[in-house]
C-alpha cells in the first residue's frame, strides 16, 4: 500500500491521513496497521498521566526539548477521553503546546473521545503503533487521569510518568486508587509552590512501606513552566529504561502486550461475525425473542447462541 | 436456589449479597441473575448524572422522598465511576445521604469502579436488575459525570435526568459534547445560585434549535437541599415515562437494551471460551509466537485466530 510505504518513510501527511483512518475505523485500517506492524516495536512509549490542571501540557513540551537535544524525534498522543461535562475544554489546553509545531522532528498529534472510552484506548494503542513504525524515536503519551481509561492506556507505555501537585487533593489517597501500580516516575510539579515538599515526602512515605517492587520509583520535583528539574525528570526515565533493558524485563512486558492485543483484535472480530450471523439467523434472533419475552435468561440464551454460532459457521 | 427466591421475597440481605456476588464476578453470579430475570422488568429506572458537585447526592434523596410518598420503593445505585486522582472522595459523599437509610421501602447501594470502566457498567446493569427483580417499583441510578462510562450506563435508564448548575462551566459546550442526546429531563439544581435562569434560558434555545426529537425535555429548576422544585421534576419524569408508555416506546427500547445485552454475555463468554483454547492449543500458541516476533500482524493472525477456534471447538 502506497500510504504504507509513506508512513514507513516518514511522511507527515500520510502518517496525519493514517491517523485519522485509524481514529475513524475506516475500512482500510486493518490493512493499514497491518502493514506498519512489522516495523514497529523500535519506539519507546513514555507516558504522562496526572490530574487536570497539573501541568501536564507543559511537562510533554519540556520533555520533549530534553529528548530532542538529544537528537531524538518525537511522537505525542494527547488523549482527551473529555468528560461531555467539560466538553472541549481539554483540548483546547493543547494549543497552547505551540514550541515544536515547527519542528520536523516532532509529531503531535490530539485525540479526544470517539464512541467509547474503550475505543479511544484501542485507538490510542493503534496510534503509538502508526507513530512508532513511521520512525519515531520516542512516543509521549499523555492522558488527562479522569478514570480507568488513562490505565488502560498507559499499559502502552514502556515507562508511565505520574504526575502530582500539591493542592490537588490527597496525594495518598490517591496513591492508594491504583495510582501507585501504574508509576514508574514521580513527578512534583509545581514544585514552587508551598506544599510541593510534602507531597515529596508522603509519595517517599509510601515507596517506603512498598516493600515487594524491584523498581523503585524515583520522585523528581519539577516546575514545569520553567524547565526546572526536566533534565532530571528524563534521566530519571532514562534510569527505568535502563532497568527494563536488563535481563529482558522490557522485551517480556511487550510480548505480554501484544498477546492481549492480539486477543482484542480476536474479539473485535468475532464481535463482527456474531452480528452478522445474527442479521443472517432466524434461528438466532429466535432466541433473542424468547429472551425479550423473558421465557429465557440470557445467560441460557448465550450459550445456546454460541453453539448455534460455532456450528453455524462450519458450513 | 435459596438466594434466588430470598431475593425475589425482597429480602434486604440476600439483595445485598447478590449484589456483592455479581460486583465480585462470583461463580455463581449467572446462575444468580439466570434465576432472577424472568421476575425482572417491573421497575421503572431513572438515571440522574451531572458533574461533581452538581448536588446530584441530595437531589436523588429528595427525589426518592418524592418517590416514596406515592407509596412506591425505590432501589439506589449511587456509581462512581472515581478518577484513580480523586481517590475515594466521591464516595464519602454518599455518607450525607442519611435520610432514607432506615426507611424499608428504600434500599441503596453504592458501587465504585472495580477493575475496568466497561466492568462497572455492566455490573451497574446487572445490579439493576436485582433491585428490579427484588421487587423495587423505581430504581434510582445517580452516576457522577466523568466521560463515556456514565453514558454507557444511561442506556440502562429508562428516564435521564441531566443536572446542570450555574457557574459549572460552558453549558453550551456541555449540551453540544453528547449529553443533550441522553437527557429526558433537565434539572437546572442550585437555582437559587446566580446565573441559574441564564442556564435555564440556554439550554431551552438549544432545544429550540433541536427540531427533529418527538420529545421535548422539560427544564426544570430545582434547589436539591431545600427540596424546593423536586416535586416538579418528579412529575416531569412521569411525563416522560407516560410519553414512553404510548405506541409500545418504552417497550421498544428495552426490547433493544435486551438484544445488546445477550450480545455481550454471549462476547464475554466467547472471550472466555477463546482464552481457555490459548491455553491449551500449542497450535494457538504458535500463532501468537509469530507475532510477538513480527512475523505476523495481529490482524492476519486474528483471522487465523479464529477458524483455528472455530475448527477446534468442533471436535
Amino acid at each position: 500500500m502506497k500510504l504504507v510505504d509513506e508512513v514507513l518513510a516518514g511522511n507527515r501527511r500520510a502518517i496525519a491521513k493514517t491517523i485519522t483512518l485509524v481514529e475513524n475505523e475506516a475500512p482500510e485500517k486493518e490493512e493499514l496497521l497491518g502493514g506498519l506492524y512489522a516495523h514497529t516495536g523500535k519506539a519507546y512509549v513514555i507516558g504522562v498521566t496526572g490530574s487536570p490542571g497539573a501541568g501536564k501540557s507543559s511537562l510533554v513540551d519540556k520533555l520533549t526539548g530534553e529528548i530532542r537535544r538529544e537528537g531524538l524525534s518525537v511522537g505525542i498522543i494527547a488523549v482527551d477521553p473529555t468528560s461531555p461535562f467539560s466538553g472541549g475544554a481539554l483540548l483546547g489546553d493543547r494549543i497552547r503546546m505551540q514550541e515544536h509545531v515547527l519542528d520536523e522532528g516532532v509529531f503531535i498529534r490530539s485525540m479526544g473521545t470517539r464512541g467509547s472510552l474503550g475505543g479511544l484506548s484501542r485507538a490510542t494503542k493503534e496510534v503509538i503503533k502508526v507513530l512508532d513504525a513511521s520512525g519515531k524515536d520516542v512516543v509521549l503519551v499523555e492522558t488527562v487521569g479522569v478514570g480507568q481509561s488513562e490505565l488502560d492506556i498507559m499499559n502502552a507505555a514502556d515507562t508511565t510518568v505520574v504526575v502530582l501537585t500539591p493542592g490537588a487533593g490527597d496525594v495518598i489517597q490517591t496513591l492508594k486508587a491504583g495510582i501507585m501500580e501504574i508509576a514508574d516516575v514521580f513527578a512534583v510539579n509545581k514544585a514552587d509552590m508551598e506544599g510541593a515538599q510534602k507531597v515529596v515526602t508522603e509519595v517517599q512515605t509510601m515507596l517506603d512501606l512498598d516493600l515487594k517492587r524491584q523498581w523503585r520509583p524515583p520522585v523528581v520535583s519539577t516546575v514545569s513552566l520553567t524547565g526546572e528539574g526536566l533534565a532530571d525528570l528524563y534521566a530519571a526515565v532514562k534510569r527505568h529504561r535502563e532497568y527494563l533493558g536488563e535481563n529482558g524485563k522490557l522485551q517480556m512486558v511487550r510480548e505480554r502486550r501484544t498477546r492481549s492485543e492480539v486477543i482484542d483484535i480476536v474479539m473485535e472480530h468475532l464481535k463482527q461475525m456474531v452480528i452478522q450471523q445474527f442479521r443472517a439467523s432466524a434461528q438466532l434472533d429466535g432466541i433473542l425473542d424468547l429472551v425479550v419475552r423473558r421465557e429465557l435468561d440470557p445467560y441460557r440464551a448465550s450459550m445456546q447462541i454460541i453453539k448455534e454460532f460455532i456450528s453455524g459457521d462450519k458450513g
